[in-house]
Parts: structure tokens; C-alpha cells; sequence
């Protein structure tokens, strides 16, 4: 193998800078020449692959968004698309490609090893945490640290006037989000997609709350939780207590930011792990880090696997939040 | 005067530990004694006052809420809870009071004051910066920089998938947050309570930014502007475009935070400046900053009074949004 | 056991308080009696040991430092003072004890376990990372990432006049936080305890770098590298390499700040995993986290091994400083 | 006029993008051409001028630094330096210049000016607020509290074991950022260049301040004080009160980090002013803001001229730092 792709796509995080850094630098170490794919697909059909050298990469370790930006782009679901794809792989010489993103890159980036003879290792990147195969995916640390600091500033102020908090984290079919802010944050409640709690049930024990005392409480909602996003909850709960509540939306406020040292760490670490994992021949997997080691999971399986929630915190909710 | 209280009252603002603390130390210096009054009127009526001596403001003037806490208090408006909470003030030995807060603040120490004879001297303490006689009230600096870092997060995701961002900040009928953040934030477009724009020409302005290249906008909208919430405009703005949008509310965030430095400053100023103000048998008067001078305002014109947005902001804004 | 007593001992650390919160409402929740030991050792001489209910905890998970404080307290490595201790433990009814902090602590509580019949279990809080039997000690990660925004900001200035930066960050004999610090903040060089570079060899390196074509470097340095301060180091390797030098010295600032959500949900899983560990009859033990699993280790063994630096971040480091 | 030129020159500061922003948006709005002189005076020589847009400018209002970097260059201190860069800006057709910067940045220009023809306008930009004609600087606000953060982070574990802390702030020859943060941090002391507190002095304040019962004291040091640096001081400190002390040195952080609200909006007002000023036949002179609104300054004067110190922060601290 002597040029390789990176690439990242889907919707951005925090870290993948960091990631595409470790790429290029992990590569050009072994000889290898590194051209970076614009806008995610976009760029494969459009050939928008500048080669890549070591300055390239100087000072974006900090920065969050990623240099080589992300776009959506239907056509690589055609075959057509992905033939395009392919052949513009070949004309450019680009034998491998390290795919940065989350479930639908990985779906992309599996359909053109599949019908391309390309070798493809994925790096997890998603704010949301969702994908089997790593601990945490590139962006979640930033994401929890960043939502937990506005539940922080609620929180300053929930001694005062207001009683009642809802906090909407991202979060559309996984609660990984909710559950870590929650308990890093001391929230009174958390509802996550994942569990079935009622708003009556809420309302009880937000009741039991208050009168043992407590002044005020933050409910942390992720935004898929089946009884509907914050406003409605809100809503509904404020009739029933017959109290006013104040209701935070961050949205891709939790997108943004410089990323933690952790992401950036498991950024580097990952970016050249998939450039050893391409060097050594493997292909369709993803790199991930799981206990603290590097560990290659097939492709398909980081979606068909589901990725469980830390029993533990589930428990801590419960003795923490009484 | 040998003894004054002190008391927070309203929603709280970063920086009123700060007046609190300079209100302690000037008087203190001044040889007089203090009181602090607990969760506002409310502490008045309840007599819950306790001795404030040096130790008691150590270690605070970082810490956003108010020490003092506040609470809403509707004894405050009939004559009876009046009567008593200026009797009780007279067994306390309480001849002057230092009123921390806005508006409603204001309003109750001026009814005191009238009705009990006890000199009263207010400091502007309010994130949403709606009060006249002063630059500044103190918490606007910290509220527009938060708000401001979130703006800067939404940014830093914005050239990637999404392209239409609207984020919601505090102000129900003054757009002093959204139009600083706006300019600050570099926001596309600003929609206050005290211009109106409706959501037709926002639309046809988008158009138009979308037409010269932009890849994403971000919009700031006043919680209390006219045409509704963020979500509300989002959805109809939405629809006009026939793209997909997404919404940021930030709540009570705003509301919290370690202050800012010029919040601080201001706050310290104030709180000596206030303390001065009684000393000097000044009373129904609010001290604020004007043009870098402390300046004494006759109470009731801090709300009868209407402050105006800076011009030069709005001018800013129609140059630097293009 | 009935009753237990927690303290805190040594430098603090963020993410105490989220530790003394998880004790406290941990044993109340199986029924135990809680007491804070305040100042550490000094508390337990003087019998400064309030009773600690679900109130006493609330609105701390957030804060830095420790609600119980810290001193230095020498009378308790006279056999002496320990006896006191000890007596005063009886007296108060005090069966179990927590004991927050780092090798002191540990060496302190270990001796009051062997001479008094209590039991003691450890729980890891130090900012430097060194004690053995935990991945990571509660405040390490928060230390990193207020290490990290300084770099960031160093690197915002340093494309600009000067060249060269030098930042001391914490850590007297061990190398974790200039480890962790240099790799996430893409430093050109890390000096650290445990390896043996000298200037001559850091001067080359860094002359082969602006060679390349860097405009500027930074250097981490442990403060305890045995080639002495970043201020000694940077006069030597300006001399050397005929040019300005700029440092920074971080000093306690690293011990402060908001616990991370990593730090506050360690400390919480720390904090119920001690209160369970003495439950079931354990003593003189710390608990630690290792690859995710709560882990109990002698509290001997946590200052007689010694903890290894992270060796995939060694290589990491060679890799991307190119 | 219809071609201008932008440069940024010396030390960079937090809000130099965003006052390059407005001059080129305010530009264009007006119908001048724009060119960006890269790396200051080093840029006029090489010629290296592209022309900017408005696309030039999209997303750098948050960001620190300057996107036209700076350099030092002796070659303008000559007069061929200076023929050749009159002689490179009137064969690209720049009638009218923007200088970004301090000082020298102004005296530069001012010669410039005089020998060539060119009508200058500057902008003040630095950290130190030590520039005649304005009541702040661009990049001030962000360097106060990025200086305050760390204090409070220092102050976050003051309480605990260590009792006295130094903190080195900016400030060769002006105490602007050393008082300011000192009064918005709580520090018991400030050395600054401009009063002539001595050592001993020093030492018997905080004698009283430890006698009265405080538990610990931070101390602000200009690092210019003529009482030499930080470490210095806490040495003869720490050996006349026979205690330990702690020293921070911030150096270069304080000029990175993005800028605040404050910064950016008086950057956009100036830029507009610059553009403003230049269109309508105004020299040599620096546009600044003075008490809310827009002053031009003889350029030498700037200089000449020293600006003092906020005499009512001197008292604050007298009062507050009891």
C-alpha cells in the first residue's frame, strides 16, 4: 500500500481534527502518501482529494469542527455513485481509506470495500456514543463536559426563584448523553430512550423530592426519550405539580467546542491505530478502544451489536439522586 | 445611621455576591454595622437578618447566585406585610437599606421607603440589562458572554451538515442580550422585541445570504420578540426555505456562571458607591454607571424611564451581517 | 457497622465533594451514620466531626476544593496524637472510616487501622495521578484539561512574534500530567521524571523542527524533571538555540476548576464502592477503578508499587511531535 | 480612495480578527477594494498582499490570534525599508492604510505617513491597555479574565493547605491588567509598576491580614513591578513571614483564547470607525472609544500621551481588600 484516503462524514465532532492529525502523521511515519477526502462522499465523487503533508495538519489538534468538513450526499447510496467513487480511488492511486464518522459512514464506507476492492478501517467519531465496538466514540467526552457545564450554571441560579429545570441533551435513540450528565451533573431525574419511566411516575417522585426538603431539581431529558422532547415533558409535569418549570434546549451547542484532552487522546491513539491496522492488511473494521486497548471490530457489527448503557451509572443514579 | 441591611430580591444575576461583599466591607470601613436580609422581602417579614461582619463576604466575589438567596414574596404588596416588615427593621435598628435586584425590587423598596421611613439606596442587579439610569446592570456582561460561548459552539459545527441555526436568549420585551450577542456572536440575524421584522422579510434575507455563497446561518432571537418563540419561527422559517433548521434555547444558563471581571468591577463599584450614597443621607435612589461616573437616579425613574438600545450596535449589525 | 466517618486529607483535588457526597448518600441509603472529620487529621484530633444528612451534600457534586477542608497536621505521626485519634473515634461512636487523598492519607490511615481496630478504606484523590491500584485518581482529568486550555491558548499566540513556550505543569517525582498535557495538546517536547533527555538532546530536536520549517514549539515540562524548572530549562535551551524563550508556570491553578464529568462520576463510583467495601467488612484497602472494574488493593501496595506511565502514549508522542 | 490596505502588527491580541472583519465588511459596504498585508510591515516589503472578500473574513469573529499574523520586522526602521514598502503599496494602487496593533504598530505607521504619501489610520490592539486615546484596548477584556480564571481557580483551593499565592500577570511598564484583575479577583494585594510599594510594606499587610484570621492571601504581580518578578518577591516574601508560598506565572496564555463580547464589539465598532475615518479624509490618527463613543487621536499622541490608571480602582482596593 503506498497512498491512503481519509475522510470524514455524518454529522461532526469534537476530536476529529485530532483524529485526521494522527492519520496523516501515522501514515507519512511509515512512507505512505495521505490525500484527504472534502466533504466526506461528496469529495470521493467530485475527486476533491488535496494530497496531505505534515503541515497540513500543524495546529488543529485544538480545533473542533474538521478541516476536511462533512457533507450529506445521496448519490454514494446509488450504484452509480459508488462506481464513480471507486474509480476515482483508482485514478488517484489510493489503495486504503480511513473512514471518521459514525453508523451511516461506516454503512458508506462498507457498500465501497464491498463492491471497490478498496480497503477500509473506520474510525468512531459521533457525539453520541452509540456505536458498538469502542468505550466511547471521538466527541462524547466533549459533549458530556459541555452540557454539564450550562446544567452547572442552572444549577447557580436553582437556589433562587424557579423550582423546576428540564435540560434537552442530544441524544435521538440512545441515552449515553442523558445518563453521563446526569449523574457527573447530580440531576434529581433522568429519561433516556432506553428506559420506560411515565411522566406520573416522574411526577411522584419529583413530589417526594420536594417534600423532603428539596429546594429545586433538574430533570435531564435526551431529545428521543419516548415521552417526547423537554417542552412537552415540561409541560406536562408543571400541570401536574402545579408548579412553573424552565426548560434548556441545548441542540449542537454539545457539537461544538474544543475537545477534552480524553477525546483528543483517544483521537490520536485510534487515527494511528487504523493507519497500523491498513498497513498490516486488515480491512472493514473499525478501530476501537475497549478496557484500554486497541480492539478491531468488523465493520457491520459496530451497527447490527447493540452497545449497552454502564449498568453502574444506572445504579449510581438510583443511591445519588435521592 | 449606625446600622443598614442589605438584601438580593428578584431573579438572581452573576456579580451580586460581588455587591454584596463591597457593601459589607465599605460599610464595615465606614464603622457602620450590617445585616444581611435572607431570601429577600420575604427574610424582612420572617425577621431573618443575621449580623454580616468581614469573614462573612470571604471567598464570594467569584461566585455566581446570591449568598443571600431570593425568593418571591406577595406580602410585600398589601399594607399589612409592609407594616411589618418595617417594624421589624425599626426593633432591628435597621435606619438605611441597600436593595440589590431590578425593576420589582425597586418597586417594593420604594413602597417601604415612602411608607416606614427607612432610607433606601438600589443597585442594579439584572442580567437583562432593562434598567434606566445606568450602562450597565450588573450580570449583563457574564449573561452576553455566555450566551456568546454557546453561539461560538453552534458556529463551530456550522459549516459542516446543518446550515440554519436559531438560538433563543433571555429578554422578554428588551433585546439588549440578543443584540450585543448578535454582533458579538457575528449572527446573521438579530430579531428583538423593538424592531419588527417579520418573518417573510427574515426569510427573503436568508434567501439572499444563502444566494452569495453562505453555507450556514445563525439567527438570535429575543425570547420575548413578536413573532414568537424560537421554535415557533424556526418551524415557520423552515418551511418558507424548505430546509431543515435547528433550535437552541438556552434558558436559565444565562443566568449562571462565575461573573465576568467588568461584571465585578461594576458590581463592586456599586456596592461602595451605595454604601456612600446612604452615608450621605441620599435616599430613593438607584447608583449606576453612566459614561464610566457613578450616577444617582431617583428610583421610580429606573422604571418609568425607558433605556435605549446602543444605536451604534444596531448600524453595526445592517455592516457586519452582510 | 453503625456509624462511619469520612475525611479528606493532603492537597485537594477536584471532585472531593462528588466523593463526599457518593459516602454520605451511600451509607444513609444502607441505614449508616454519617460524620464529616474536618481539616483532615486535625478534625479528628480536635473531635471536629459533625453528623452529615442528605442536606449537608446538596449542590456540591459541582464544586472544586473540599467541604471538609484540608490542613497539614503533624501531631498525628506521634504515637500520641494517633491514640487521641483514636479515642475520640470511640467515644463518637465511629466504626469505619473513608479516607479521601492521596499516599499521606493513605500512610496516616493505614497507621490509625493497625492501632486503633478501625477500619479504613482509601478512596484515590490527587491531582497527579501517582498512586498505584486506580487508571486514574479523582482530579487527574480535571488537572489535565486545565492544563490543556492553557497550552491551546499559548498555541492561539504562538504562530504570531515568539517561538518557543515553555509550560510547567504539576508533578514533583511522576510525569502523568506532562504526559497527558503534551500528547493531547500537540507539543513538540515533554520532559518528564522518569526519562532521561538532556537540553543538548532537546535543543537538536527542536532545532531539527523549526528546520522543517515549524514556526514555533512548545515544550511541557514536569516541574520535577531532574533537569530542573521550565524556567532553568528555558534559559539554557534559549541560550543554545539563540532565541527568545516565553514560560509559563501553571502552578495551583491546576488544582482548581469544576470537576470534570469523568472526575465526578469516578469520584461517585469511588465514593459508593467504599461505603460498600466497608459494609462487607473490608479494611485497609483503596478502591480503584482499573479497564472499568472497581477494584480493591492494599492500601500498602497503593504507595509501594509504583504505577506505570501510559507506554502507548511514549510512542504516541514520537509519532505525532514529528 | 478605492483600494485600502489591513495589516496587524507587534504582539497579537484576542479580537484582532474581528476588528480585520469589520474593516473589510465596512470596506466593501462602501465600495472600496480591500488587501490584507500578511505578517505586519514584514508583508508590505515581500508584497504580500492578497485581496480580501467578504468570504475572507466568514467565521473568524470568535477566533484568536489574527488570520493576517504579525512578524517583527527592523527592515521598516530603515528608510530603503521604508521606500519600498511605499513604493509596493502604490503600485498595487492602497491609498489608505489600517494598522492594527500597539505602539510600535502606530509609529511604524506614523513614518510611513509622513514619508510616503499613505493616509493612515490606526487601530489600538493589545493585551496591555497601555495606549492613550481609548479607554480600553482590543484584547484587554480578554486578558482580564483569562487572568481571573486562574485566581479563581487558585482561590477554589486556597482554603485548603497552602496559605500564600503569587500570580505574575502581564504588564512591563503599566499595572492595567495587574489592577483590574486584581480588584475583579479579591486579591489582598497588587504590585504594580506605578506605585512604589516596597517588599517589607508587603509583608506586614499581610501579617494583619493573617492576623485578623484570613487563611490565605493572593497576591497580583505586573511583570514589570519595580520590585522585580513574581518569584522574586515570593521568595523574600515567603522568608520574612516564614511561611511557604506558591507562585503562578500566566505569561502567554493571557494573549490567547477567545475573545469576549466586549472585545469583539469594540473591535467592530473601531474597524467601522477606521473605514469611516479614512473615507472621510482623516490621517494619521487612531479611532478609539472614550466614554461610549468614537474619538480620533493624533496618532503621536497615542504615545506621547500617558494614559492613567482608573483612580477609582486604586480606592476599591483600599476599601475591599481588607
Amino acid at each position: 500500500m503506498e497512498k491512503i484516503g481519509v475522510l470524514t462524514s455524518g454529522g461532526d465532532a469534537p476530536g476529529m481534527n485530532a483524529a485526521i492529525r494522527a492519520v496523516v502523521r501515522a501514515a507519512l511515519a511509515r512512507g505512505l502518501h495521505v490525500v484527504g477526502i472534502r466533504r466526506g462522499y461528496a469529495g470521493l465523487l467530485a475527486k476533491d482529494m488535496p494530497r496531505l503533508g505534515l503541515k497540513s495538519v500543524t495546529n488543529i489538534v485544538q480545533r473542533s469542527g474538521t478541516v476536511l468538513e462533512t457533507r450529506r450526499c445521496q448519490e454514494m447510496y446509488t450504484p452509480e455513485g459508488r462506481a464513480r467513487a471507486i474509480e476515482n480511488l483508482r485514478e488517484e492511486g489510493v489503495e486504503g481509506l480511513v473512514a471518521i464518522g459514525g453508523d451511516g459512514t461506516f454503512r458508506g464506507a462498507t457498500l465501497l470495500a464491498a463492491e471497490g476492492g478498496i480497503k477500509v478501517v473506520g474510525i468512531p467519531g459521533t457525539i453520541d456514543n452509540d456505536i458498538y465496538g469502542t468505550d466511547a466514540t471521538i466527541g462524547f467526552d466533549t459533549a458530556v463536559n459541555t452540557a454539564l457545564e450550562a446544567i452547572d450554571k442552572i444549577r447557580d441560579t436553582a437556589e433562587s426563584l424557579e423550582r423546576l429545570f428540564f435540560v434537552e441533551v442530544m441524544g435521538r435513540t440512545r441515552g449515553f448523553i442523558a445518563l453521563h450528565v446526569g449523574v457527573a451533573g447530580g440531576a434529581e431525574q433522568i429519561l433516556i430512550p432506553e428506559s420506560e419511566e411515565d411522566v406520573d411516575e416522574l411526577c411522584r417522585s419529583l413530589e417526594r423530592s420536594f417534600g423532603r426538603g428539596k429546594r429545586s431539581a433538574i430533570v435531564v431529558v435526551a431529545e428521543g426519550d419516548e415521552a417526547g422532547g423537554a417542552i412537552g415533558i415540561a409541560r406536562r409535569v408543571a400541570s401536574c405539580l402545579k408548579t412553573e418549570s424552565r426548560v434548556c434546549i441545548l441542540g449542537h451547542v454539545q457539537r461544538g467546542g474544543s475537545p477534552t484532552a480524553r477525546d483528543r487522546i483517544l483521537a490520536s491513539k485510534l487515527g494511528v491505530a487504523a493507519v497500523a491496522a491498513l498497513a498490516e492488511g486488515r480491512d472493514g473494521c473499525m478501530v476501537g478502544e475497549v478496557e484500554g486497548r486497541i480492539v478491531h471490530t468488523p465493520l457491520h457489527e459496530t451497527w447490527e451489536k447493540t452497545k449497552e448503557l454502564d449498568p453502574s451509572l444506572l445504579d449510581l443514579m438510583k443511591v445519588l439522586a435521592t
